[in-house]
C-alpha cells in the first residue's frame, strides 16, 4: 500500500495497528474548550490520510470552522492497542468521494445514506503520530514516536487548514 | 458511592461506563496544539474526580502549567463504551495521597514506585461528561449529555486552574 511506500517502519505500524480499531476518538480545541467524540474509522487512502464521514450543521464543523487541528485517539484494551495521532482536518463535500467512501455500516450513524445532502467527509491529514507498545497487560510504554507525513510532501498550511462550511 | 449520590442518572451511567475501562486517552492542549496520550485510569474518589499517576517533568506536566483542561476519551471497543469527560486538572504531590492511591499494577508504568520522588498525581475535576450508547454492533448514537460535576459544587475557577509544577 502507497501508504506504507516510505522509510519509516514506525509510520507503517501505526498504520497497522488503527486498520484494525473501527471507532476513533476525535478531539477538537475551539478557542482551548476541548471536545471529545467517538468517529466510525475508515482505511488510511493512498497519501495516508485518514477519513471520516460528518454531518453538515454538527457542532464539530464549528469547531473545525475555527482552529482545524484534530487529535484521534485510537484505543482498544482488548488486544493493548492505544494511537495518538494529531493533523489538520479539511471538510469534503464532494459526491464523488463520497460515494466512494461509503459503505452500508455506515447507514446505521448516517440513517438517510450517501445521498443525503447534509452528509459530508472530514479528510484528516496526519502531522505527527505516537504508539504504544503493551509487552504485558499492565505495561504500556511510548516505543515510538513517528512523522506521520507518510508521502513525504511537504505541508502547505494553507491547504491543510482549508474548512469550508459552505462547500 | 458519593458520586452516584446525586439526582443525574446519566452522570451515575458515566461513572459505571468508565470504571471498567483501564485506559484513558488524555488531551491537553497548549496554544493550540492538542497532545494525546494513554493513562491509567483508576475509580473515581467521592467527590467524583479522576485520578492518574504522572511524572514529574513529563511534557504534560509543562501542558498543563499553561493550559489545565484536559478531555478523557474513554473507549472499548469489545464493549462498545465510549465516554468523553472534559475538566480540570491539578497536580497532586501529597505523599499521602500517592501512598493511597498507589496500587502494585502501576509498577508497570512507574518501575520505582510510589516513593520515586518523581511520581506525582493528576486530579480532574468533570466538568462536563458524554457518553454513547451502542445498540447494535454498528451502531454509535449521543443519548447523554451530562453535568459530570456531581457533588453539585460551582466549581471554582481558582481551585481546578491549581498546577504547581515546584510542589
Amino acid at each position: 500500500m502507497h501508504q506504507h511506500g516510505h522509510d519509516d517502519p514506525n509510520a507503517k505500524n501505526l498504520y497497522e495497528l488503527i486498520k484494525d480499531v473501527k471507532i476513533a476518538m476525535m478531539t477538537t480545541a475551539e478557542g482551548g474548550k476541548l471536545h471529545t467524540r467517538p468517529m466510525y474509522n475508515m482505511d488510511a487512502d493512498e497519501h495516508g490520510d485518514l477519513w471520516f464521514f460528518t454531518q453538515i450543521g454538527s457542532a464539530k464543523m464549528q469547531e473545525l470552522s475555527r482552529d482545524s487541528e484534530v487529535s484521534l485517539g485510537y484505543s482498544d484494551p482488548s488486544s493493548q492497542t492505544y494511537v495518538a495521532v494529531t493533523g489538520r482536518a479539511e471538510i469534503v463535500r464532494d459526491k464523488a468521494k463520497i460515494d466512494e467512501k461509503w459503505s452500508e455500516p455506515l447507514k446505521a450513524w448516517f440513517p438517510k445514506g450517501k445521498d443525503d445532502p447534509e452528509i459530508a467527509l472530514l479528510r484528516v491529514h496526519p502531522e505527527r503520530g505516537e504508539f504504544w507498545d503493551t509487552p504485558s497487560s499492565t505495561i504500556v510504554h511510548l516505543v515510538g514516536y513517528v512523522k506521520a507525513a507518510v508521502t513525504g510532501e511537504r505541508a502547505d498550511p494553507g491547504d491543510h487548514a482549508k474548512v469550508d462550511l459552505h462547500g
